[in-house]
């Protein structure tokens, strides 16, 4: 213990100083709870409450259907997505908040090989990692599959392998921008400019970048992005995701998914379809308007803070979890799996532990919430918003006890650690 | 008046006898409102209040990520899937809730186009009606559009053309069975007769019926169904959709919306998809918890009940209402556009008149909510659960007396109706 930079009593007084601690009151979080699983489902904002009973009560059952207007619910997608639009460098018009990723994927797929088809017609095929979060390849090969025509998903081992896989036959290249089990955040801005050096469009996957690290897709001048609300943005489980449309491609973006929301004039019920201008041809079907309203309550919070704020204090978070894990539970066999770079590293850690789900489990128990993604890997989520220092301090002093007297099950069934 | 069969004090009597009166004690509906849009988006039911706060404040904030499994979050779809089954003469484990009834009917109709292409691969055409629901057409059309290869949407004019169009083309046929506009309803077991005589594969819409009239899919043996559950189902605002997939052909539905959601084993994050066995391949990503979850309250309701009673008491509120209308605004230019056929009713009354939007908006003022549709037409929805018969006593009532007096505003401008 000796060789630590730092005290419990540091990290107490580091919360101290903390400018955004005043902000882990925004969030009912449970008593002696310390919880790191904000990357799969991001706490509750106290204000959700209130306004999950003002959008049943009132708006639903006294002002019933009128409140699709007077309650704004019909543009409730385009309002979320402006408030979004500034943690991902977006312009104004150019997010919706509605459907799922999976599907905001398959939009964003879509439109990107439909582009393609019409410019350079003998690009066929998606480019993206192995490692990717498995349903944006089964949405991918959903798409080529249903295609025909010769498309089809090539999948890419390494991230040292990528650049060369975006060769001529590349229509567009599908990444998810911070892996969701370790961590690694790709360089946005490279990656895009070289995929549109070797002619391929890009379509970058937010969901573990979203609220969590500063993004700027118009500076990176990426193509098209899909992202989650429920994990760093708080807006309540499953909750709609989002869809970034940049302007330039507003006028081609063209998608199978063609509901009445995406109508140039919806309430006309017109024959034929002709798409909205903007990023209302993005949208499809009516939207959960409960589970939608509740997403406003998580991005409330982000415009009391910044990015870069929120940034610099999940390096120092993460920075001192690995410190101590690496330091106290020097004598146990984890291996850490995120990046040391900061420039590549997303607002999780990860270790491997060849009993990495009976001492989640314990921790867990022990009431430290994280969780666990095969193989091997225990997943820390950092949440800036209402994690403190203190709490790394305890999680890994209640992890460096599990491990020192043994106090898991290896025997423990796995399944049930979300 | 004096060819009434039928007084207010007639009308009170019958809300006193009718078995289905206690019911609307379920629902929260604001006083002095004639609600008669519940075709549109149902009431709220007194429950939803409470299970709100129970899956804000406790599952999501107390219980956080541990409840999508403790309380059964990520099976929602499929529970109650179970419980809406019977409404639509499913067995179990054929519907699942989620998404919209966009994207199901898209999963249903690329189903059956697959199983075609098997099949009969000649057969590229969807028949449908014109006057179907129009985001159902645009559906069509985006997939037939997509997948090219000659497939296309045949639009028919009249019910009286449905079977001839239904010829050597057409693979599927995709009909709502319940017209939004007009309140006509489909014969369903004859025409998915006569779609499987003649080769195709039959889709149902039922939006518009799921709760709102008998529906036997598996008497009647369709292939495909959809529908919504924030009409006559009391849902919520926007509520997650369902899709019903018989058991004989869950073996090869196959769509392109191939999230995790619908994978064999979703945890296992395994490279490559593999289809869930069952209704678990309707599904795609993770679904809106919140308003899933309110659907519930709607569907508890109709457990004590059945549809046959709900049925009959649609019928009898119709007929009254049609029979107030014709009887006592017989001086006024109504057209009647509901079938008077009970076979071929809906649970609603859909009248046109020259000046439909104006008397709509006089109608919705003086606190008799329907809703209005182009051209002309002025629809007035049923619910059985909670409209009484003195509402519709009451409801023809004003709508006589605007009429009479001619109180609405011709000049005022169209569009905030819903």
């Amino acid at each position: 213990m000796s060789e630590l930079s730092i005290t419990r009593a540091d990290c107490l007084a580091r919360d101290a100083q903390d400018p955004l601690a005043p902000l882990r009151e925004r969030f009912d979080l449970p008593p002696d709870l310390i919880y790191l699983d904000g990357n799969s489902l991001g706490a509750r904002p106290r204000a959700a409450l209130e306004r999950a009973q003002q959008v049943v009560a009132r708006e639903w059952g006294r002002d019933l259907i009128t409140s699709w207007n007077t309650a704004g619910w019909f543009d409730m997608p385009k309002r979320l997505g402006e408030r979004l639009g500034p943690l991902i460098g977006a312009a104004p018009g150019e997010v919706a908040v509605t459907d799922t990723t999976s599907l905001n994927l398959f939009k964003a797929l879509a439109a990107a090989v439909h582009m393609q088809a019409q410019a350079q017609p003998a690009r066929r095929v998606i480019v993206t990692e192995r490692s990717n979060f498995p349903t944006d390849i089964y949405m991918a090969e959903g798409l080529t599959e249903w295609l025909e025509r010769g498309y089809r998903v090539r999948l890419v081992d390494s991230v040292d392998e990528l650049p060369a896989a975006i060769d001529a036959d590349c229509a567009v290249v599908m990444l998810t921008h911070v892996n969701y089990r370790t961590g690694y955040q790709h360089d946005m801005a490279m990656l895009t400019r070289h995929a549109h050096q070797n002619g391929a469009l890009i379509v970058w996957d937010l969901a573990h970048s979203a609220g969590a690290v500063p993004v700027d897709l118009n500076a990176a001048e990426a193509d098209f992005a899909v992202g989650c609300t429920y994990k760093y943005l708080n807006g309540g489980p499953g909750s709609p995701a989002f869809i970034w449309v940049p302007q330039r491609h507003q006028a081609t973006f063209s998608h199978p998914l063609t509901g009445w929301w995406s109508h140039a004039q919806p309430f006309a019920m017109a024959h034929g379809f002709a798409p909205a201008d903007g990023i209302g041809r993005a949208l499809c079907g009516t939207q959960p308007v409960v589970s939608l309203a509740l997403v406003e309550c998580g991005l409330e919070v982000f415009e009391e803070t910044s990015m870069e704020a929120i940034r610099a204090k999940s390096l120092a978070l993460t920075d001192l979890f690995i410190e101590l894990v690496e330091t106290t539970c020097a004598d146990h066999p984890l291996g850490l799996v995120t990046p040391r770079d900061h420039a590549r590293r997303g607002s999780q850690v990860s270790f491997t532990h060849p009993h990495g789900y009976a001492v989640m489990a314990a921790l867990i128990a022990r009431g430290v919430i994280g969780d666990y993604r095969e193989p091997e890997i225990m997943r820390f989520g950092f949440t800036p918003l209402y994690t403190r220092y203190v709490d790394v301090w305890d999680a890994v002093a209640i992890l460096k006890d599990i491990l020192d007297r043994e106090d898991y099950d290896v025997a423990a069934e796995r399944g049930a650690v979300t």
